[in-house]
């Protein structure tokens, strides 16, 4: 799957990332990959529920993976920090 | 599965939902369900990580789930509020 066909949902409202991923199926995206870490995920989950029951329910949930990314700490210089990552597919039959 | 491997992720930190899931494999049990909803989802996903990475490698995921639960809306009286839910199973092999 390219690259491009990615939703990576920060800090924003969550409708934000809902209109991006309308654009991308409508614009005839087959897959699209939803991702966020951290506090973001469960933002995340809401973005791909809104989307399912709200606007395209002809969406399918085809993977939901969970993993760990380890990020460069902020206030320790060479230390690093484990963050939660989720990675949702979605297809559009 | 029984209902009694479950473990409902809520407010309070990660950790205290870590051991109540290596409580559970302790005590014999092979399969466990971590379930969240909200704001919640994040923690049950730093939850199954920390279990998987620091305490548990033979963890596996069997699937995640995840979905919309209708709550009654608690500002008004009949109304209802829908909040985002997952499901993650874990198994020990």
């Amino acid at each position: 799957m390219s690259e491009s066909n990615s939703v990576l949902v920060g800090q924003k409202p969550a409708m934000n990332y809902v209109l991006a991923c309308i654009t991308l199926f409508h614009s005839g995206a087959k897959e699209i990959n939803v991702k966020a870490r951290g506090r973001a995920i469960s933002r995340a989950v809401d973005v791909v529920e809104i989307l399912r029951r709200r606007f395209l329910p002809d969406v399918k949930i085809k993977s939901v993976g969970i993993g760990t990314q380890q990020l460069p700490a902020t206030n320790q210089p060479g230390a690093t920090t484990n963050v939660s990552t989720i990675e949702i597919v979605l297809t559009k039959g």
